[in-house]
């Protein structure tokens, strides 16, 4: 994957956690995933279609999801409600909405509403897609951001 | 939810069925989806951008996850593998590429590569979304497919 795509996600991620969340973060460096593993309790995922295709997935326990709604409200969560779900879909829409901004290119790259998975799981992509993933640190445990993208055939055959 | 955007799905989800699963299937009513649960084992989830914005989720059993990869491949499967995740990613992407081909107007949506979901899980959707989920009930279990679509606010307003 062109790392022009991935650094987006970086600038993107870091204003969030700065000006969105105002939490204190270390942001870790992005590697290649080789298995869909590991398991996480919560994941919000962003559908990407347009110059490239792909998804977006935010993954994270629930304890960091709890923290993370609240940081965003202003409101303490004990329990992932709806509310939470919300909150989590909302960050990842934050953080893919604006990586797509800074996308090389036309950046005519569209997002999805998210879909928020609740519940002890994995997520597996296209086996064919390269996965990137952008680790970031909390106290309250990490974030993982997924990056599947791949540049669709009609933009990658105009730069050739 | 506009009904034009249902029906093209239960065409969809015939012609995958009867065409490249061969798999004898009851398709049931349409009906809105009051809350997130139940949960499932695996899902295969797909982003919509374009006229409408939203997801497309289709959700089983693991038992008929290994069913309808076997149907689609033709092969036996008794694990959910990567070659079973990406079966069930491709058949939420012939559902959704298929139903998108006949939504009503322009129909410029675009859709994402799958993400599938594995483990015991629910998906939540925007808590302002209506969920239409479509059932789908076969001999191995269930596949639900729900709708989650809103046209977009400058598609809308074309057609007020």
């Amino acid at each position: 994957m062109d790392v022009r795509y991935i650094n987006p996600f970086l600038v993107s991620v870091r204003k969030v956690f700065d000006m969105m969340l105002n939490m204190p973060f270390t942001l870790g460096k992005p590697h290649l995933k080789a298995e869909a593993l590991p398991h996480y309790d919560i994941s919000g995922i962003i559908g990407l279609t347009g110059s490239v295709t792909g998804s977006v997935v935010i993954s994270l326990s629930k304890s960091l999801a709890l923290q993370l709604a609240g940081a965003l409200s202003g409101e303490e969560f004990t329990e992932v409600n709806e509310d939470c779900t919300d909150a989590i879909g909302e960050i990842a829409n934050m953080i893919a909405g604006g990586a797509k901004k800074n996308f090389p290119g036309d950046g005519s790259a569209s997002i999805s509403t998210p879909s928020v998975v609740v519940g002890k799981h994995h997520v597996a992509y296209p086996s064919n897609m390269p996965i990137i993933s952008i680790p970031c640190d909390t106290s309250a445990g990490r974030l993982a951001i997924d990056v599947a993208l791949k540049e669709t055939a009609v933009h990658a055959a105009a730069k050739a």
